[in-house]
């Protein structure tokens, strides 16, 4: 494969530019004339429907329906929670003209909805029969980003979804927020093959209006984690401003008590980050466009009808058991371009098929994600593909665990936690219960608590910040 | 049902205001704070989501895929095609300012993707090998609506798919603009019960920045038209100015010819005015959020029992030949308040169960559509409902083409014209071409060309405008 194809840089060498050639020339995304901005091509758009596919399932069966509503929201909506203005408003992109003529009001392009949500749940909800009210909404935000943008991780437009409940009591709310990350965490695990941590945001690095936030993180090759998705237990903080009411049983009016949360086309960062390599991406079976590609291998004419009308055959099967299979008969390319081209498509599985396999009855079979090669009597390869593509699945999240679990180190000094943060370690460490130390650590060294699990209290240690009694171990990292 | 509750005018005496009061009473839709802009509520989500998914798998039955294009266009892009520019300016949004700082370049929201999707195919196409380029988004547009809104019919941000295609070929492109109409009629037929005609849009009214604009187009209970979906064949308008070239097999670069088409949540204001009647929505039973409620009916706790145990096995069947069906088991509530409740809603099949139904092992069974109320046997009522959704969706669509045949008049004069026009006919009239006919038709009655039939050449009559030799007889009306 040319230079101009392939991958100019190792990823062990220089991360930063091989994510953003490897995102553009697997097509999976380009970028857009606007700064920031970046518009999905085919394969990177199907992945993103896969990952819709399993998460909307799943928030169906647990009672939750999708919605729309307008990208557009009148700047008094969004100043109604004093907390989350002043956190969004710096990346607000403002709509001041429609054709020739200004607007009396300008408008906010989404930051995130819940003042457009909670207004409308205002007047959609009157009594406790209207109650739990569980929308989604998969559609965009729009954030201005003014640090150095990337994409699927930092883009001034993002696809995501929102979801946005209304509850009656406090205790339902505050299970809805621990049973969506449950789901994301399974999405995340059981399509894109990402294991990650699960737990408490600090109060630092919360959603701006919520009481607390869930989160959940991975760590990626270059030592940074990724947050993967948040869920917000809003508590009273946004029904109060506005006004989402309702009579209970009694006809007595309360505040209702709310959540929301999100998850977004970051989670394909992440699936490109863990699991790509020299060669280009590497997908999980489950959401690849393609999942098997035949290669037909021949010279004559001769040999090009044989070898053709096998590998018809077999894509046909592949087609009937549901497999999403792909026959390169490109006549214009040699194999060993196409196997270079597929490697960069990251296709989980390669079946090599020339006259001498036919002969044989065997086909060649490539798997992507650990190049490993083998031969298999063509009447079962069917069956073992089925079987494999299963087994790649497990065997890429049992790596990508692993290599999470060599990552993370617990420790007791701040010494031991500088120098292990530059080689990129998850790091366990004791801190207190003052503020500032976690700020302070945040500004000497770029790290913060990226997630607090449960069951990690600790009062037997010592703050590595300050030496005061410790209260918890959390999770440190520089983050993304 | 209270005033409050139900709708307050009949859709034969103030249509306007019947449409505006059933989409919000039947939870449809809701009106978002900024004037224009709707919000979908879950059911007219879900249903927007079936005509989606029908769409959807026709398109990638078809080689089409789906892509992501964000919703900012720099305005140097949408100025490149002047025609197009000058037809989309005065409705377009601009984003001008970024949290507190001044953009640099005005950025427009999206009023349709041409010019962002060809620069994109500029970069993407290089040779003949890759095309046909077919790529649909489901997205969004913006247009500033000036005229007075309505939910689903004209708001100034609406969801919809807009396909934009690249073929080698002019055939080719003139072949995909005719295939997708027919999908479109297909999806509009089959899903929503809709008759709809097709054909060319006069030059006058074609897309700005076409060679021609195809139309699918239906009559509303009001007499105005309402047109449902248009392909346009750009030709090379937009492939020169945006320079999309690719190198034919003898490496000699051409531009490509293309496509653009789409359909948007208007669909859903055409159903629901052709259906609907004084007591709320009608929906056509394949994209009914529910296509079944079953309302039990007790006095006494035994009764309740009773009931509830056979409409709960009655619902489990039912779930499991996949049938949408709903258990309104709301004690508040009396049965007559669910009736008008579902009636509102539109569900296609009402099961009633009471003690006495249940002694004689049969069930009461109510059309929406038609209000036919009738009895079955209750061991052979799944099977009845089956066979009726079938049923009630093929008589919807056969009544609604009876309607508009006979609601489509041929004549010859002007005077006819415009008394037929204020009955609110479809009318098929002689004109020649001389584009100021149709102007000053459109400028004095109001009605415009809205499709030209295939083989609807005339050559024989008058325009009815002019007297001249006629050379076509399309189809006018007033329309949305």
């Amino acid at each position: 494969m040319g230079k101009e194809i392939g991958i100019t840089v190792k990823k062990s060498e220089d991360f930063s530019e091989w994510y953003t050639q490897l995102v553009v020339k697997a097509e999976l995304a380009d970028y857009a004339p606007v700064k920031g901005l970046i518009v999905l091509r085919p394969d990177g758009y199907s992945i993103w429907e896969s990952i819709k596919s399993s998460l909307d399932e799943k928030l169906s069966h647990t009672g939750h329906r999708n919605g729309f509503l307008p990208v557009l929201i009148p700047e008094s909506l969004l100043g109604k929670e004093k907390d989350h203005f002043t956190g969004f408003n710096p990346e607000v992109f403002w709509v001041t003209r429609s054709g020739d003529g200004e607007l009396g009001d300008k408008l906010a392009l989404r930051p995130t909805s819940e003042t457009l949500a909670y207004t409308m749940y205002a007047k959609w909800i009157r009594s406790w029969r209207d109650l739990p009210l569980k929308i989604n909404f998969w559609n965009s935000a729009l954030r201005a980003e003014i640090k150095a943008t990337k994409p699927f991780l930092r883009t001034s437009e993002f696809l995501w979804q929102e979801g946005h409940t209304a509850h009656a009591e406090r205790d339902e709310a505050e299970k809805e927020v621990i049973d969506i990350l449950e789901i994301y965490k399974k999405t995340v695990e059981n399509e894109l093959a990402i294991p990650v941590i699960t737990g408490k945001k600090s109060e630092k690095e919360k959603f701006v209006g919520a009481v607390y936030t869930l989160t959940m993180e991975s760590l990626m090759p270059d030592g940074k984690a990724l947050q993967m998705g948040t869920t917000h237990f809003l508590g009273q903080n946004f029904s109060k401003p506005f006004e989402v009411k309702y009579a209970d049983k009694n006809n007595v009016e309360n505040f209702v008590w709310q959540t929301s949360w999100g998850v977004s086309w970051r989670l394909i960062g992440g699936m490109i980050m863990v699991h790509g390599d020299d060669k280009g991406l590497v997908l999980p079976p489950r959401v690849a466009p393609i999942q098997v590609v035949i290669i037909p291998i021949y010279r004559s004419n001769e040999e090009k009808n044989m070898v053709l009308e096998k590998s018809r055959e077999i894509k046909q099967e592949l087609d009937n058991r549901k497999i999403r299979a792909h026959l390169d008969d490109r006549d214009q390319v040699t194999p060993g371009f196409k196997f270079n081209d597929w490697e960069m498509k990251g296709v989980p599985i390669r079946i090599e098929l020339g006259p001498k396999d036919l002969e044989h009855d065997k086909v060649v079979f490539v798997r992507r994600h650990n190049q490993l090669k083998q031969e298999y009597p063509i009447n079962i390869v069917v069956e073992i593909i089925i079987k494999e593509l299963e087994k790649i699945h497990n065997d890429m999240f049992s790596d990508a665990q692993k290599i999470l679990d060599e990552r993370t180190v617990t420790l007791e000094t701040y010494d031991d936690f500088k120098s292990e943060l530059d080689k990129g370690m998850l790091i366990k460490a004791p801190i207190c219960d003052n503020p500032s130390c976690e700020e302070k650590i945040k500004e000497e060294t770029g790290a913060d608590i990226r997630v607090i699990p449960d069951g990690c209290d600790d009062d037997d240690s010592k703050c590595i910040y300050c030496g005061d009694q410790s209260k918890i171990r959390p999770l440190f990292a520089r983050g993304y």
